[in-house]
Order: C-alpha cells, then sequence, then structure tokens
C-alpha cells in the first residue's frame, strides 16, 4: 500500500516536491520498493496546486491534513515558526511522521520539535533546513558518528555568497552587488535576513547541535552580516592570501562550543575560498576522518525539492517495513556556549578615517590602550577628498579587546568616519 | 546487550577502527544508545593485535570469527578477492552482518555478495570502500535518492592526485613525483594498481552500480592511467585553462552508462580542479539536486576506519532496534555499458616526433584520414636534440578514430618516437 504524504505549502519547495513525484515515483518503486502517493496538497493558493496539476488535491485547511487518519507524512514547507510550528507539533501529535525544510523553526524550537516527535514515537526529518540539496544533516546523523566533530564551517547563505563573489571576482560594490542579486532574485527585497547573517546564524545552530550532540539555538549564535564589506577589504585580503566568505562557524572547544557568523578572511588555498556564485558547502573536520567537505546548490526548487524528497523517501521506507524511528534526537550532552567577548583570533579592521597628521598616532593609541598588538596599519584606497582607509591587522587578541577599542575609536572626535569593516580571520 | 564486533584484519584501517572503539565506545553509547564491544580480532600478525591493547581477543583462524555464535559484525578488513570473498561470504552464511572496506571485492563479485546479503537477511556495508572517509554511498543510497543521477565524477585515488599535483605546482617529473609518493608512503613499492588506474577503475564500477541503479563491474570500466603524463602536458593545460586530473567518469546516456578511467582535463573552474594533494572528491549530479561535491581524505588509517565504524554503528543500531537490512542492492536495471570505441568528447594529444621538415604534414595527414577535425597542433618544449613535442588538440571526434589514427601514427618509419600522451577533455 502507498505511504501518503501530504504536502504544506506550493511555493518553490513544494512545487519542487510535486515535480519529483511526477515524474520518479515509478522509479522509486522499482529501484527502491517504496510506493509513495500525493494524497493532499495544502496552501493559499488554489492556483499554484493547479499549476502543478494537483488542483484537486488541493486545500485551503491544513487541519484537512494533519487529521487526515490516510496520511502518513506531512510536509511542511511554509517556513516561519508561527503557522509552522502548530503544523509541526499538531502533525506530530496527530500520530504523522513530519518532513521539514524549516530552519528557523529547528534553530529556534528544535528541542519542541524533536521531543514532540519522539514522544509520538514518529520522524521528524529536516535535511533541507541547511544546505539545500546538500546532504549534511544526514551524514552527521550516520556516516560520521564514529568521529567526535570538532569543526563545522559553513558557507551557507548563497546570496551572501553570490555578492561576494561579484565584488572580489568583478569589482562590484555592495550596493551594486545586491542590486544585481535582487534582480536574479537570490536576494528579497527586504535583504536582512541574508545580508545581516541571520538565515546563515540559524543554520550553524542546527549543525552545531548535531555535530556536537548538545543543543545550540540561534540566539546562542554571535552574528555580524556583510553590510559593512567594501571592494577595498577585498582587495586588501587578495594581498594578504585571502578571501572573504560569510562564514557559519562552529568549533569545538576545550571548555565549551564557539559559534558566530561574520564575514570572515579564509586563505586562498582553504578549500571553502573556491565556494563561489549561489554555491553553499559546509566544511567538517573530525578527529578520525580528518577534513571533509560537503558542496552543492544551497537554494532553489530542485535542490532542496531533492533535499526534502530524499527525507521522505527514507521515512517512507521505514512506515513500509515497519521501523520505528531510527534516529532521534542527539542531542546528550549540554555544552556551554563560550561568549564572544573571550575568543581570541586575529582581526582585520578598516577605518574610515580622517586624512590628516596625528590620526595615525590618535588610532595607535587606541589599540595600544585596550592591549591590542597590531601587525600593520596601512593606508589604502582614498574614499574621498578628506577621508582615507586605515586597514589595521592585528596579531591574536581578545574579542572584547576589539569591541572596546572599536567602541572608543568611534567615541573619537572627527576621526572615524563611518562605520568600520570588521573581519575575523581562520587560518 | 552489547552488539559484538568480530574484527578480521589488523593493518592500517583496522588498527585505526581499534583506536576509534577505544577512544569512543562510552560516546557512542550516550550519544546515540548504541552500545558496541570488540569481541575478537584476526589477523597473521598476534604483533599488531597486542600493539593495539587487543592482544587478548587474538586469533589467526578467521573461522573462529565468523562461527563465533556471539559475533554480530564481521568486518572484513584484508582486502582482495579471494580469502576477502571466503570471509565475506561465509561470514553471511552463518548469519553475520559485514562491514567491508574492500573494492575489489564489491567491484568484482558486488552482485554475489549482495544477493548473499539478501538471502541471510543481513546487512553488507561498505562505504570504507570508496572515498576513504567521504561519506558518498550512503549520501548515494539515502539523501540524494530522489533524483535521476546523470553523472558521478571522482578524484578516487590520493596517490595519483598527490603525484599529478607535485607536478603541476612544482614541476616535478612523473618519475620524481612517483618516486617521492613512495617515499612518503602515498605510493606502493609496485604502483600499477594506481598510476595504472586500476583502483579507480574499482570505485567507479561501484559508484556507477549505485547512482544509476544498474549493475557495473571493473571489466566493464575502460582503463587507462598517467603513466605517459609529462610537465609538458599539465604546462599546455595550464596555457588551455584546463587541470589535468585522473578521474574517474561515469554518465548516464540515453542509450546506456560511459564509465571509464583516464588522465582527463577539466576547467580549472570546475570544482574538482581544486582538489589537490592525497585529497579525494566525487562530483555528482543528478536532475533535481544539480551540482554536489563531496570532499575529503581518500586514505590513512583515520579516514578509512571512519568510514568502516560509521557502517558499523549504523547496523549496530539496527541490531539493538530489532531492524532487518533497510537498504540491500539497488540494481534493479539492466543499463548497457556503452562501448569506448562509440563515446565522442574532445582530445589532447602529445606525440615525441623526430624534428624534421615533413612530419607536421605526415601527422596531419594521419588525422585527415580518421575523419579527425584537428583544432591545433602546436610544437612544445623540445625533449632532445632530434625530436620535438607536437602537441594536437582536436574538435570531437570518436574514439574508435582516435584509437586507429594513433595506431596509424605509431606504425609510421621514424616519425613518433615514444608513447603518445592521450588525455580526454571533460567540459
Amino acid at each position: 500500500m502507498a505511504v501518503k504524504i501530504g504536502l504544506v505549502g506550493t511555493g518553490t519547495v513544494g512545487g519542487g516536491c510535486i515535480d519529483i513525484i511526477q515524474k520518479h515515483k515509478d522509479d522509486f518503486l522499482r529501484h527502491f520498493g517504496v510506493d509513495i502517493e500525493l494524497a493532499r496538497v495544502c496552501s493559499l493558493s488554489p492556483a499554484e496546486a493547479e499549476a502543478h496539476g494537483v488542483g484537486h488535491l488541493f486545500t485551503d485547511n491544513f487541519n484537512n491534513i494533519i487529521n487526515d487518519p490516510e496520511i502518513d507524512i506531512v510536509v511542511e514547507l511554509i517556513g516561519g515558526t508561527t503557522i509552522a510550528r502548530t503544523v509541526v507539533t499538531g502533525a506530530l501529535a496527530a500520530g504523522k511522521n513530519v518532513v521539514t525544510a524549516n530552519k528557523a523553526l529547528m534553530a529556534t524550537h528544535g528541542k519542541e520539535v524533536m521531543e514532540a516527535a519522539e514522544a509520538a514515537g514518529k520522524e521528524l526529518a529536516f535535511e533541507a533546513s541547511v544546505g539545500g540539496g546538500i546532504p549534511i544533516i544526514d551524514p552527521l546523523k550516520h556516516s560520521l558518528i564514529a568521529n567526535e566533530i570538532t569543526s563545522v564551517m559553513g558557507i551557507v547563505n548563497g546570496t551572501t555568497n553570490y555578492m561576494l563573489t561579484r565584488m572580489a571576482d568583478n569589482g562590484l560594490s555592495y550596493e551594486d552587488a545586491l542590486h544585481e542579486a535582487q534582480q536574479k532574485g537570490f536576494a528579497e527585497a527586504d535583504p536582512t535576513a541574508d545580508v545581516g547573517g541571520f538565515d546563515a546564524a540559524a543554520k550553524i545552530a542546527i549543525l552545531a547541535s548535531i555535530a556536537f550532540n548538545s543543543r545550540v539555538t540561534l540566539d546562542d549564535v554571535f552574528t555580524d552580516g556583510i553590510t559593512n564589506i567594501s571592494p577595498v577589504d577585498i582587495e586588501a585580503a587578495r594581498d594578504m592570501g585571502y578571501v572573504i566568505k560569510l562564514l557559519a562557524i562552529a568549533h569545538r572547544r576545550e571548555d565549551g562550543v564557539d559559534v558566530r557568523v561574520h564575514p570572515t578572511m579564509i586563505p586562498t588555498n582553504h578549500q571553502l575560498a573556491t565556494v563561489n556564485g549561489v554555491f553553499n558547502a559546509i566544511y567538517v573536520v573530525g578527529d578520525f576522518v580528518g577534513e571533509t567537505m560537503f558542496f552543492g546548490e544551497g537554494a532553489g526548487a530542485g535542490a532542496a525539492a531533492s533535499a526534502v524528497m530524499g527525507d521522505v523517501l527514507e521515512v517512507a521506507r521505514h512506515i513500509q517495513q515497519g521501523v520505528a524511528p531510527i534516529v532521534g534526537c542527539t542531542c546528550t550532552d549540554d555544552l556551554p556556549i563560550l561568549p564572544m567577548d573571550e575568543l581570541v583570533m586575529r582581526y582585520y579592521l578598516r577605518f574610515s578615517v580622517t586624512d590628516r597628521p596625528g590620526v595615525l598616532e590618535t588610532m595607535a593609541g587606541v589599540f595600544a590602550r585596550h592591549n591590542i598588538s597590531v601587525k600593520s596599519i596601512v593606508q589604502r584606497g582614498r574614499s574621498g577628498a578628506e577621508r582615507v582607509d586605515q586597514v589595521v591587522v592585528t596579531h591574536r587578541c581578545r574579542e572584547r579587546d576589539i569591541r572596546e577599542a572599536l567602541e572608543e575609536a568611534l567615541a573619537l572626535d572627527n576621526v572615524v568616519l563611518d562605520t568600520p569593516s570588521v573581519i575575523r580571520v581562520e587560518e
């Protein structure tokens, strides 16, 4: 008997899922013995359902799916943490298995929904919540579990990676890169979630939770975006042998979890350095496996739908074989989150300063007062007649000292003229 | 009750497995509820077992493992297709689950052993047979199954990738690169399996079988190695915007499977082009997921042991939960293997020819007679006083025509002085 799927959300990813089912349903049965049937489709738009040829399965009320005794798997693709949360917890409570692509829900209410799944004895799968079509959650929950994972670092936001690539390869300004990304449909009209790093923060919270067997939520992630990055920074990075990427970073340290999202300089020969355009990649280091990386399309209908349907087929396999959930929540430890202020690393800072004698000395004094050992201060690319870019590269120093030095510098009278660019360095 | 493991083979990988169990046994129980115990260790060398602190588990007779009623999972790490085959089929027949890293066995007798597993109702897992620690078989059998996979291309031999990287980055000759690889322990005293492409051929047979749901064996794979690659080729590739990699390639074509291993030119901006040194990577294209790539350490004790133990833990999970094998053989189709002679692509050919008037015309004539449309013939780097390298780049043409042209050219009197270098181009 076919495993029956109820789809909630018929946007880009939902449409992709319908396409996959229509194209490959027979293949799934022949290759894997998995018989799935799209039974019901919920959306606000009957037209979207019609457009995919499933108008006859349409409902505008998700309760018609989560309360349908015939449906085995509910696929939640509406996103957000309000209605989606009701759909997911409601479906689990009603005894359905759930597949979701919802990063915000998993990064914010992951504990609640994983526990709801466990209480219901059902599966909750969410491969598509991170990295689009890239298999990453499944490898972390299966193939790589013989390791203690020490680091996860990802380019997990295609919009910002596209922008940074265009700025690096074609010299576009931040504004032009954003405008182009919007025109191509890679960025929203309000790009805050992408350029502010919040989308990436949700994803690294999910990855860190799985990799370190310890719950990390969105609120735990220090987040800084790319809005202050300019072509001057990219050029300076290149001169130093680095590229700038918006990295989502999680390291297991001796005393806890170091987790953050910010523009980052990585050496040009690092495997993540050549991940360009809208592509995503997640770099994972384990104590036995060493370095690994998972690369692919981080967004788009087909890629995300591939991940969603991979989960659906796996759950369907289990249902057909009468198998209870094999892997549930694996957050068995309770590691502390390290305060950002205590982290120690190297910094690249760029200040737009007044172009007059004494400014260099003033700025050097600020760093000295905060015990920041400066490797170099270089003036670069005059951005106007009366201002100049001052690029400061530090030796390893404490985040708190940097923060306090920045505060002091910004409070100086007529010295720093604009929001500084702060780029942390990963070796 | 603990799931009991019998390990056959205590070499590099087997030693790594023992290390993992000793280091992480408690973590596996705490994080995943998986309780494993190393129960018996078989090897020809009691000293190897002693060195890992498991001398008390030692036996030199594998029958003591496959016939031990207490043992749940037999891990075969001796390699080859003789004793290993007996161990694997014997263990399955005795009702054991099997985990193996044996590429030769899977590429040659895959059908037999998968059927033996199915007949026994037991699991046969072999993630470590391809790509060392890189999760690739598991993603192909789970996360990516919503796709029709159209291509799998891999750098799956670390030895040759190390050599080609040293030749490209540091100008080493083939001989010096091989010598260095041998000194560093990356290449065997007899390097034929690596430099001849046979190791890679076994791996692509396994990957193609899974990706295309159709059995491909080692004998199906056209195989050419890197023994004729010289620094001249690498330099010429660079000038054309390419790098040379030993690629294991499998494409699903309309009329069957195109599967082969040979030195290949790929564009420098291809994601595989920056995979250097002993690292491996497998690039997979699916109809919905688009491009993906899986990167990591292709060899070494830790990496391979990570893959083996990932399989062991997964099988142990299933045993503890009373779950029968969830995924067995997925080769449900029977796609024809396309004859190499019929394939059409672009070629780079380098001939060491006599440096005298008329040779260029003679060679041009050979190509013309075989309907090979030549894009360019360039003379490069004189390799001696009376010989010169003639580099020929063709438009798309048929493999058979190239083969016949090469035969004719080699038969010419005093024209071609050495084995030509033949490099196929992937766009």
